[in-house]
C-alpha cells in the first residue's frame, strides 16, 4: 500500500480533473499537510497535455487501483463508479467537488466541500483566498485552465459568477492573454485525427438510466462541426456496436463547437425519442444552437422526454 | 410547500441538531441569502429545552415531512433515513454536517460541507469567522450548548481541537461558567422521570446491520447510573420488546455518567457475543470505565466482533 495520502480525479481524466489534483496536493503542502501525491486514473488528453507542457510539468502517474485501507483524497467526483478500482475498500479523507452527490459512501466522517459552481479549481481557488495562501503562476495557470476548460471559456451555462470571478484573478496572475491562451488550449483538445471512433465515443461519454431506459451521451469538442461529420457514417457504426455490447437504449453524440457554442447530435437506438420529442431529426441528426452544456442543456432535456 | 428554504437536523432531535439549525438561519440571514427557516423533526429533549429557556427563544416549528421539491438545508445528518418523510423528492440545496456519508444522494450539484469535528456547530461557528460575521451573545450561547452537548463538556473521545477552540471562544463570547452552565445543561438532560421504559429506549438509539447481524445501541445519559439501574428489570423488558418487534440480534443499551464519563452497559439478544468477546457480562451488564462515545468507542468494538 502507497503510505502517501494519493489524490485523484475521475476515470477518463479531463483539464479540470487532472489540475485540480496537482493543484490540491500543492496546497495541502502549502498548508502544512500530511505528504499526499496526485496521481491519475487515464491517459491525458491532448488538451490537458497542452496545459502541462505549456507550465512544464510532467503528467502525475497512471494509478490503476487502490488497497484496502489506501488513504485517498478525490478531487472532481464522487460516485465510485467514476473512480479508481479498490475505491470502496479506500479510506476517503476528503472531497472536493462540484457535482451531485450519488453512489459515494464512507463509513467514518471525513472533509467534504462540494459547491455548485462551474469547475473543482473554482472552489480551489477560494480555499487559496479563505486561507491566505499566496498562489503562484504556475497554480494560477493550472486553476485557470480547468476553468476555461470545464466552462469552454466561461460560455457554457454551467458558468457562475465564482467562476468569472476566479478565472479573471487567475488569468491575471498567470499572465496569459485569456483569450488567446484559452482558444488555443481547448483547439489543442480538438485534434482528433488520432483517435479510431471508437475511442472518439468513449473520450468523454457519460452512461445513466431512467426509468428502465439507458443512455450514453457522448461529447466532442471541434473547431468544425463538418470537419467531424466527415466520419459519419463510421461514427454511427460505433455507436451502433456501442449500443449492442452495452444495451443501450439509446445514444447520443453531441459535437460541439467551441467556437461558435452550438452543438450537432448524432442520435440512434430505439429509443431516438428521448431528443425527437423536442426536436426533428434529419439523418439521425440535429443541430442545436446554443447548446453546449451536456450537464444543463442535454440531461435534462433527455430525463424529461423520457 | 413552503416557500422558505426549511432547515433542519434529525430526527429524535438531540441539542447540536436544534442548535445548528437556528444557527444556520441567523447565519444565513447574517449574509444577506434568501429566506430560510429553522424546523424540527421531533420532541424537544429536558436538555436541549433547558438552552432554549436561556436564551430565551422558543423552540423552532415541527417539521412531519416535505412535499415533492421543497428547498432544503439539512444540518448534522445526512443519511435519509434519519431525516424527514418526504426527503427522496425535496431539493437538498445544502448539507452542514460532522458525520460519515451514507443513504445520500442529490439529482442536482449542491453545497455540501463536512468536516469530522464533534460537532456540526463547530463548523458552523468557523463559518462565522471565514465569512467574517459577528457572533451575538445568543448566538454563542447556541452554539457553545451544541458543543458541550455533543462533546459532554470535550470529555467524549470524539472532541477535537477545533471544539475545544470554537467552545473556548463562544463560551468567552456568551459570558457563561463553562463548567457550571455545562454542568446544569448536562444534568437537565438526565431527569428521565416522566419517560416511560420503552420511551427512555429510544430518546437517542442508532440502529445499524453488518453482515447481517442487526443491532441497537441506544444511550442515555445521567449522573447517577444506580438510580437508572432501579428501573433494569423493566428497562430490560423494554429492550426484549423492541428485539422482538424490530427483529433484532441484539439490543444495547448504554446507561453514561456523564459526570465520570464512565457507562454501564446492558446487554441482551442472541448475539451478546458483540461485547462478551472483549468483555464479561454479568447479569447482562458490564461497566467500562472511561467509554462515553457510541461513534468513537462502543460501535467500533461491536463491529468488530461480528
Amino acid at each position: 500500500m502507497n503510505k502517501e495520502i494519493l489524490i485523484f480525479g475521475h476515470k477518463n481524466p479531463d483539464t479540470d480533473t487532472i489540475c485540480s489534483a496537482i493543484v490540491k496536493q500543492i496546497l495541502n503542502e502549502k498548508s502544512g499537510k500530511d505528504t499526499c501525491k496526485a496521481v491519475r486514473l487515464g491517459n491525458v488528453n491532448k488538451e490537458t497535455q497542452y496545459v502541462l507542457d505549456y507550465v512544464e510539468i510532467e503528467a502525475p502517474e497512471l494509478l490503476e487501483h487502490v488497497d484496502e485501507g489506501q488513504e485517498v483524497i478525490l478531487v472532481d467526483h464522487n460516485e465510485f463508479n467514476q473512480s479508481v478500482d479498490g475505491i470502496d475498500n479506500a479510506k476517503v479523507l476528503e472531497v472536493i467537488d462540484h457535482h451531485r452527490i450519488s453512489n459515494f459512501e464512507t463509513a467514518e466522517p471525513l472533509y467534504y466541500t462540494a459547491k455548485p459552481y462551474g469547475c473543482t479549481s473554482t472552489i480551489l481557488y477560494g480555499e487559496f483566498k479563505e486561507k491566505d495562501i499566496p498562489i503562484d503562476k504556475k497554480e494560477a495557470t493550472l486553476m485557470a485552465s480547468a476553468i476555461i476548460s470545464d466552462t469552454l471559456l466561461l460560455k457554457s451555462p454551467t458558468t457562475t459568477e465564482y467562476d468569472k470571478k476566479a478565472l479573471e484573478n487567475l488569468s491575471n496572475i498567470a499572465g496569459i492573454d485569456l483569450e488567446k491562451y484559452g482558444l488555443d488550449m481547448l483547439k489543442a483538445g480538438t485534434d482528433l485525427d488520432d483517435f479510431s471512433e471508437e475511442e472518439l465515443l468513449n473520450l468523454d461519454a457519460k452512461k445513466f438510466e431512467k426509468d428502465g431506459v439507458t443512455c450514453v451521451i457522448a461529447q466532442v469538442n471541434t473547431v468544425s462541426i463538418p470537419e467531424v461529420l466527415k466520419r459519419e457514417e463510421k461514427l454511427k457504426e460505433a455507436m451502433q456496436d456501442e449500443i449492442k455490447n452495452e444495451n443501450l437504449d439509446v445514444c447520443i453524440l453531441a459535437i460541439t463547437d467551441i467556437l461558435n457554442s452550438d452543438s450537432e447530435l448524432i442520435v440512434l437506438g430505439e429509443r431516438t425519442d428521448v431528443i425527437e420529442k423536442s426536436h426533428h431529426l434529419e439523418d439521425d441528426k440535429v443541430f442545436l444552437k446554443g447548446v453546449v452544456s451536456r450537464k444543463k442543456q442535454l440531461l435534462p432535456m433527455v430525463e424529461n422526454n423520457i
